[in-house]
């Protein structure tokens, strides 16, 4: 529990409306793993669907109920319709459906413009009203626990004010103890919007709730604005995910209510826990954490400007809004070609890397970096390989899990048309010589293939790491001479994500010493770690 | 000119405080590039670079100054520090650079926080005062507009109000004719800092500018909040590049002033710009375009068919809060920003080819355009390609110069650490069947350099072209297919310059088709313009 009780929701919706983004498609089983996640978190409602209009929601909640699903912190809720226009609600099987998921709570959905209910669902709006106080009043009966979202509330309430409010009233008269004011088409912006939501809460005394989409980029903005208007629930979505331009960030809004408005959303050990559980959800998602997400994004604290450097270091919360532990962030310093100690050691510091007692090693770590930087190296984005090039300045590299004797590709196009990729990598690994040969779409993916066909066999955590994304920039001036090409990979085993760097004329060598590194990076960490298998 | 001329200033500072953002790195070719987006954008100011301080950006300015960039709507922007402390403005370096950068315009970022005034610059506030009034008054006298970026702004109003505003004062005693409110750290909400930007508006009466950090997701509605207070100067970066977690994004601030606030900031006709050059700025970048971005993402109107398909088709206007078209984009799933008939055919015409005439051929390029870009392909940025291809369409394409019949690549990394990298070419030309070989850097290098050793005696135009740039990104969500690679390459023969778009699975294969396309491209233009050799 928060120490705000019921008094304020987090409701988080992320498995029903963040599941309208293009490309996410949640199995049951990722829907009760983004169920615990935001649990343990602390949310204090967690929407699981719409049981009876989508199969694999019927399911997941069908096996929430059957205790595969343990809450500590949230309740569920099931998402659904009034019950349709001419119909009684008894026997509207959509409403039963919402019964028959046994989900405590109920969000009802309703229409709360005049055109809406008018020209899509073609009925009045008496007819309207009484479709939303039935069906609250039908699930209240049945114990359950009702909130109400006013789909179109803001453009409708601008058109025929009268009409959304009766909305609100049929909801309470049924029963629902919170009415939630929907920016359906996300239009709306936050001074306007705060000016709504406290006349409305002003002109009928309702338990009022939020729920934004980002569609002029002002989700969050409008959300908490809307609480500083008198709001006292939120629906969010893990990293706004949603339809068009997706929903009010979760971590987002919760990071401002708690770092700037100082509400207790949620229990206090769970803000740490927000950058985690991002890239968690991400993960679950299946779509890359966006870098520069305000509050949880690897970037989000993480200084370029190496003027400032030594100033951030004597006073960091004069150069960031807070401190990037409060979420479970930290302060990345990038390294960039005005870089000077001050920088250096405070990047080593934050990899773990104290430098600051070997000043020999600092200098001529500083020289290395300035002179790879100079090549067209750039190590703001790599950390992994800023981690091993600290390490080999201090002599404290690990031995690397393999060396290589030589590579070659052939690339063909044939006289047919066809295209061919072949790579042949000979290696020494675990004592042996290893000659490997793989076909792949291109040359650095052949590269890879043959590398992993070789080495696999020797080094069981090999496995797990796959290749996130690759990036190739060819540098074009770089003092005149010769273009370079820079690859940044970035890697993952599943828990982790980290990005090395490689450098060379020559693509396919960039992407190999990219590769290289990205392998003796989790070899190290394999062996300070061992495997929980 | 809008039709606000100057009481509204759209400020764009991609160029300095957008390439601040982790992974950008413009070449100076690069941001000549964007200057010029944005001029035909129309906004009102285009902040370069810091002259002086970055090579890179006082090379920019020599090169607008010299005559590689002319502009039509904006004025250019230099961005520059004041004095030192304990400094005559005249001897100031930094400064100096500032005037000899020849921008007629220079934003003065100075502090106005009166902990990073005795923390950071080590100095006091009546001194910072000096550094402020001097440097704005020396650069005033010598016939510059200066604008006033007041860094920490509203931190330090926060703090001292009287520091906050005697260094807005000290600006305007100089001669400066904006101050802008800097929300450097990005900690503030929409609320609040409209009542400061009114109260600083009411207290001083100064013309009041706004530039915010997205660190709380509020960046786009706090620029749009403090407009609303009475600022009249908006700071943005495109797609909201900038450190961190960025700044506020230009195409959504752009987007709601116009469509809700009703601000003619922008030309008329640019408005349905934003999504083209939105995403043509990404691919300068080379950073993939955010496709639920506000207004000129690619999913900003796609609905994910379901619910309300039906009453979209009758009804789009109920269920998107602006009409797409407004700002280029469209209700499709797959944006293909080119591929209306109206704009292809528009296109043509640009390009010099009459569409109009030959309906049946326009509706042929359409929809190659789609399939293709379905595929990965992109010609926001390939306008060489484009033209091939609608040559194409109307049949009115030249004999190619040259033929492939097939070549090889082999990429060495031998036992003792050399990296050799040689094609061999079988090429068709001028009925001759020819095969050559050569070495390069890397597998591109080869390649074209085993082109150019197999055309190069049939060809005399050949010589004078050169690859000019090279971009290579990896598109890894095509609908579950495998990974694809987009190759740009930008070609020039000294006095135009022309950019090819190959796509493929394999890197040198999509490079292959950029370079064919880049040869016989220059091969069109050879047979239609003698030679002057």
């Amino acid at each position: 529990m928060t120490t705000l009780g019921d008094t304020f929701h987090v409701y988080d919706t992320t498995l029903r409306d963040g599941a309208q983004r293009e490309g996410i498609s949640y199995s049951v089983t990722d829907k009760l793993a983004v169920a615990r996640l935001l649990d343990g978190l602390g949310v204090g409602f967690i929407e699981g669907g719409w049981p009876g209009a989508l199969p694999k929601d019927t399911e997941f909640f069908a096996r929430a109920a059957a205790g595969d699903l343990t809450l500590k912190h949230a309740q569920l809720v099931a998402f659904g319709s009034t019950r349709k226009a001419g119909v009684k609600v008894a026997e509207d099987a959509q409403v039963r459906a919402l019964l028959a998921s046994q989900a405590p709570v109920v969000t009802l959905v309703a229409k709360s413009d005049r055109r809406h209910i008018e020209r899509a669902l073609r009925t009045d709006v008496a007819e309207n009203c009484a479709m939303v106080r039935d069906t609250v009043r039908f699930l209240v009966d049945e114990g359950r626990r009702v909130f109400l979202d006013a789909e179109h509330f803001f453009d409708g309430f601008a058109f025929d004010p009268d009409t959304a409010l009766r909305t609100l009233e049929s909801a309470v008269e049924g029963g629902a103890d919170v009415v939630v004011l929907c920016d359906t088409n996300g239009g709306r912006l936050p001074l306007g919007l705060a000016e709504t939501v406290a006349d409305v809460v002003a002109r009928t005394g309702f338990r009022v709730g939020i729920h934004c989409q980002d569609d002029t980029s002002c989700a969050v903005a409008n959300t908490v604005a809307a609480v500083q208007a008198g709001a006292t629930h939120v629906q969010c979505t893990a990293n706004g995910y949603g339809e068009r331009a997706g929903n009010a960030d979760l971590f987002a809004v919760v990071g401002n209510l708690v770092t700037k408005l100082g509400l207790a959303v949620l229990p206090h050990e769970s803000l740490a826990e927000l950058t985690r559980v991002s890239h968690a959800l991400a993960e679950i998602a299946n779509i890359a954490p966006d870098s520069h997400q305000a509050y949880v994004g690897s970037s989000a604290f993480a200084h370029k400007a190496g003027l400032h450097a030594s100033a951030i270091k004597v006073d960091p919360e004069l150069y960031n809004h807070i401190d990037p532990d409060t979420v479970g962030n930290d302060m990345r310093v990038l390294v960039t070609e005005m870089a000077g100690r001050a920088s250096l050691e405070l990047k080593g510091r934050e990899l773990g890397i104290d430098l600051a007692r070997r000043p020999d090693a600092l200098t001529s770590a500083v020289r290395k970096v300035k002179e790879l930087e100079a090549g067209g190296w750039s190590f703001e984005a790599a950390d992994a390989s800023l981690e091993l090039l600290l390490k080999d300045e201090l002599s404290e590299s690990d031995t690397p899990p393999f060396t290589l004797e030589s590579y070659r590709v052939v690339l063909d196009h044939t006289r047919d048309g066809a295209i061919v990729s072949e790579a042949t990598v000979k290696v020494h690994v675990a004592g042996e010589r290893v000659i490997a040969t793989a076909e792949g779409n291109g040359p650095v993916h052949a590269l890879d293939a043959a590398l992993r066909k070789a080495l696999l066999p020797h080094l069981s955590w090999l496995d797990s790491v796959h290749l996130n994304d690759y990036k190739v920039r060819i540098l074009t001036d770089q003092h005149g001479t010769d273009a370079v090409t820079r690859v940044l990979v970035e890697s993952t085993d599943g828990e982790r994500e980290w990005t090395t760097v490689g450098v060379h004329g020559n693509i396919v060598e960039a992407s190999w010493l990219a590769l290289c590194d990205a392998l003796v990076h989790k070899a190290s960490r394999a062996a300070a770690t061992p495997s929980r298998g």
